[in-house]
């Protein structure tokens, strides 16, 4: 697949400078058509019965298999979970924390994580998003570092791989910012999110989490699909692996969709799109106080002289889509594998001309 | 709106005699139209934007007020939870219960119920399906009554506001069976879940739940839905009343969907329906041993003189469709307001023909 025709599955981009996938990916013209003509034909047809149950259930396993491909993770450890927001409460509620054990944070998490960790009932230690700040945090108490792999603000990638080493406390990665962006090595990390509406380009709510020991995590809310055997009382029997996760049935529509969107995706994405956002940052930088490490990740963040909001509103004007990041003085670019060079043009010329 | 106006909505009516909404509802025209459109709308213009995230929080309040309407409860008691699986994990994760504290279940409850029951750590007492049995049970140390309104199985109602007022526990409501059905007195009741994809006729997975006093529950996982403002540490202001618990994003084709559905139910649905069902529940008495005590729902259980299964995926090839319940030698039937006399006279024939 060439980058041209690659690029030309996602009717957004025709018009539109499309450069903020670190809230919503770009759909492509057949997840949408997937999802439409799933939709009819549950109109027609209902939604019911073994082979429509059949079908679905297929598509879940496909769906599975396809992020795992993603996080090159076995497809028995990951669960089907709507939102990173949801993946970490499973981890969180699972865990069973109490105010005796700690878990470290940086002061840069999104809600989606740090929401369910407070929930959790751990005492929560609050650090930089440094890996010398994080690791010297760790105390004997430390049950867990809740962190994301890359940061949603500054799009700073955090080293987790040798946090999780050099401290031996498990981590849960927060990848809403990397998974389907970047490589991530999931595997050699205890718990990893998925939101495949973002990188993946998939309807949303999709996602998913890696769980590396599944045995060891409680499931503290179970959903039909995650036991193959109960009894009146609600005990149960789990699934193997990580299906016990499974947080609950994905619509057949969304289903559908997120099934051709896993199919997308060029096999030179990562590469393509490192060198995008080398560029973008490149470029941004001649201009701006540019806050995201080089070779980082595909968001590049920067300080304008503006109002942020006033100025993502003047590119939205001239069909350049990025976003703000209330409170941080920030504008935010995400840059995908299916960004073009002219989109970087228009961005440029919407910066210059605001 | 007359019945043949109403009626004509569904696609699906046009060739099934589809009687399982207790599965599933039919889906009607202007549902999927608005789901499609809401779809194709997003992949030419992206899912990104002020006037893209307010249009999909405008249309969230258009949904619980609708929801509310239906339950006849005030719409900042209400919550956007993905099933009534979801909300009965937000009441037992909330509740905060440990293995001194008792809850009453039925023997005839769903996975979706007890499933989190279990989980939650407290007691589980399990009796039979009436009024005298779950009376019996509670004792000091019983904290809730978590039980069905109308049981997914025989299709009984349970007398919850009677419980209620004889035994001072608070109740769970799983209204799977019963919201958009019947009319559900949920105002008396402390906790009550809807699966809108039932017999509201919604895409899914979509629902809610009813919460009379959010301050004395717990957010055992928030989203960023649940609050008005947070700190790093994830330390968090509550939005006011139960939108506190809404339990994610919903997409933006699916939420499109759900606001047209709730628009597609006349005036005289509960009327109608009940009708229906009691006419369904006299043809099948006359031929079966109906477990369904009359006038109790919209759902009609009877014990086959065949498998099950087999008179299932028959009366399918007939373009009847209606719901075996394994394990339990019961066939299910499920008439909606939409259900008309042909669709139980095609039952009837494909069952005698069988």
């Amino acid at each position: 697949m060439t980058f041209e025709e690659a690029r030309a599955q996602f009717p957004v981009l025709e018009r539109t400078a499309y450069l903020n996938a670190g809230t919503n990916g770009p759909l492509a013209r057949a997840t949408t058509e997937a999802l439409t003509a799933q939709a009819q034909l549950e109109s027609r047809e209902g939604r019911s019965g073994t082979a429509y149950i059949e079908t679905m259930l297929e598509r879940r396993e496909i769906a599975r298999t396809g992020i795992a491909a993603v996080l090159e993770v076995d497809r028995e450890l990951l669960a089907l979970a709507e939102s990173t927001t949801r993946a970490c409460a499973i981890v969180m509620l699972g865990l069973g924390l109490g105010p005796d054990d700690e878990v470290v944070i940086t002061d840069q998490e999104h809600f989606g994580l740090t929401g369910p960790v407070h929930a959790s009932g751990a005492r929560v230690i609050v650090v930089p998003a440094d890996e010398e700040a994080i690791a010297a945090a760790v105390t004997p108490r430390t049950k867990l570092l809740a962190l994301s792999h890359i940061l949603w603000t500054t799009g700073r990638r955090l080293d987790l791989h040798r946090l999780r080493e050099d401290t031996g406390v498990p981590v849960l990665a927060d990848g809403a910012q990397s998974a389907g962006a970047v490589p991530t090595g999931a595997e050699g990390l205890d718990f990893y999110t998925v939101s495949a509406q973002k990188w993946l380009c998939a309807p949303d709510p999709t996602g998913a989490l890696y769980v590396r020991d599944p045995e060891r995590l409680r499931v503290a809310a179970p959903g039909y699909a995650a036991q193959q055997g109960y009894e009146p009382s609600g005990a149960f029997i789990p699934k193997d692996g990580a299906l016990r996760f499974d947080s609950g049935w994905v619509g057949g529509a969304t289903l559908a969709g997120l099934v051709a969107a896993l199919a997308c995706h060029p096999g030179w994405r990562y590469e393509r799109a490192a060198t995008t956002a080398a560029r973008c940052r490149e470029l941004l930088a001649a201009r701006f106080d540019v806050v995201t490490p080089p070779g980082h990740s595909n968001l590049v963040s920067f300080r304008p002289r503006t109002d942020p909001a006033e100025l993502v509103t003047a590119l939205t004007e001239r069909g350049v889509v990025v976003r703000e990041l209330p409170g941080r003085n920030l504008v935010r670019v995400s840059c995908g594998w299916w960004t073009s060079d002219d989109d970087l043009q228009r961005l440029v010329d919407g910066l210059d001309a605001a």
